[in-house]
């Protein structure tokens, strides 16, 4: 029969339409990007000599004799020659509780809370255009510890619940300024996707004894979506892809979070982060795109959740119909992403 | 406490922090707006003339001594003269089935389906730029007419489950072509969003013995989110608002699907549309927007499940966070868009 295919997630109850019958190939994005970002590096806030533009950093790494040394800004100074920077949030979408707060006065009732939390912006290098796809690898591996160095400071706070980390590149994604950023927002309960994907995934381990994560990667090894392997990655396009040319990133050792990562990992993950981000921007332009990483603090969940990184390239726009069923319509099948993708690697 | 308020939707386990601690002003996003999408008529698939540029129409409206008249394109003929032009999408997402086929045939199983469906362009008027905001009221009028025409004849078919009924308006919001259109697709099952929707309103009647919606309904004309009020239409700007300027229409007599609109209310929805769509227009310069209808056509349901319209205007992205997590973040208050909107209509 040919008919365009209805795909679900392999954990959401999230269903897309791929567009079989009328695929598109990556490369018809390519004209319908924009001009790059420009940005004044004087007047950037994101940029050396500018500090006092922002907030005091919460977490400086600083370079000393190739060893890097962590730091704060402290007494309204501005600490100078960083290589990264954590600054809270000028505008945040959730703030640190004022005084003591139990969980029962943060969620008033089933349809209220306060936002209560945190929301903070990682300056992933002092150079305005370091952006991953282009990074120095040592660079790079700096922003996945400082990934990782807030998310072990702020998971242990007693109102916080989840840590969402992201990263949003190109003004059509939402990155209102240009300067290489990625950000994080602590929250005092699982957001809904998260929790969805714990649950299924228990439930998964009850029946199979196994992780449903570990067995998607066996399973997309072997399929004509797998994009990229290495000793401690895989990377594929998922089967029910919502978003032109999305892949996601899984470690191969089963893990829940990033706290867990060895030195090697990190290192190998900068590598992986960047070998395939630079695919994308090589193959479509530069185009804007949004990722965030999936994960468990939580030690109840960490036989069945594995955590993992996706990566939604921006080539299309969820209009009326998606908002109003939560049905997606993806015009690029993740088969022909992964071949693109896996062509423009090897190049 | 001085936080941002996390609210959670009426019927959807969907969280939205609400930025009251940073509210912005509608007027906020005017200057954002780009210059109107501009198309050459006489290249306009849509225009008349035109009409051997699209698929034959399946349903026309045609005006003969102020009486319409319904016809449709036969023989590879195209009717000229006339008002309302239902065509099949040229690029449709669903497709007919091309011979009989069963729900078992639909799903193979329960991460696999066939897009067996319909996928139709509504052309709303044969004036290019005749918006709802600024439609003549007879025009719009026959645009709710073909609306209601479409979704008797397609959720008769056996392989239909629910008729979706959406508009995008402005390239941002999806609208590849600017002339004045809807879209429709009909799916093999019921969308999750709506299927939420069911599920919640379905266990509240069961507890409450009344419609979730008729007392949400009663609840938000008393509060500072209502906007406007008719002898058939209510307005709101909805509690847990994922958009800014976001509204949604219901009517006031308990209805589950559009089907069961008298003439006299067809012609108030018309009404309450377009004042509320222009009143939008105004305050914002003519910004995008989607807009989907939420409906059951099930017999089963017709007690809890009541019909409305979510307007989506679109003055802000969904980023990283909402896409890794389901939560939003709207940083204007729906009060805020409640107050504005009431002021802009009254004015």
């Amino acid at each position: 029969m040919s008919y365009n295919e209805l795909r679900k997630d392999y954990l959401l109850d999230r269903w897309v339409v791929i567009a079989t019958q009328r695929a598109r190939r990556p490369t018809d994005f390519t004209k319908t990007q924009k001009p790059p970002q420009t940005q004044n590096t004087a007047t950037c806030p994101m940029c050396p000599g500018n500090e006092h533009m922002t907030p005091p950093a919460i977490l400086i790494y600083q370079e000393h004799n190739e060893h890097i040394t962590k730091t704060q800004d402290k007494n309204g100074n501005r600490t100078k020659n960083w290589q990264i920077r954590v600054i809270p949030n000028l505008y945040p979408a959730f703030t640190p509780p004022t005084h003591k707060i139990t969980q029962t006065q943060i969620k008033e009732n089933n349809s209220f809370a306060y936002a209560v939390g945190h929301h903070e912006v990682i300056i992933e290098s002092p150079n305005h255009n370091e952006h991953p796809a282009n990074a120095s690898l040592p660079q790079l591996t700096l922003v996945i510890n400082a990934y990782i160095d807030r998310l072990k400071t702020l998971s242990q706070k007693p109102y916080v619940k989840y840590v969402s980390i992201f990263r949003n590149h190109g003004i059509e994604a939402g990155a209102s300024l240009s300067h290489a950023h990625s950000q994080l927002i602590a929250t005092p309960f699982t957001p809904k996707t998260v929790q969805e994907e714990i649950k299924t995934s228990k439930h998964y381990y009850k029946q199979h004894k196994t992780c449903k994560f570990c067995d998607i990667i066996k399973q997309e090894q072997k399929s004509p979506r797998h994009i990229l392997e290495n000793k401690h990655y895989t990377v594929f396009a998922p089967y029910a892809s919502i978003n032109p040319l999305e892949f996601w990133i899984l470690p191969k050792q089963h893990q829940p979070t990033l706290e867990d990562m060895t030195k090697t990992q990190i290192t190998a993950f900068a590598q992986t982060l960047k070998t395939t981000l630079n695919a994308l921007k090589t193959l479509v332009n530069d185009p804007p795109y949004n990722y965030g990483f999936h994960l468990t603090t939580d030690k109840k969940e960490e036989k069945y959740y594995h955590w993992h990184l996706e990566v939604y390239p921006k080539l299309a726009i969820w209009a009326g119909f998606e908002k109003s069923t939560g049905i997606y319509i993806n015009t690029i099948t993740p088969e022909t992403t992964a071949e693109t993708l896996r062509k423009t690697i090897s190049a």
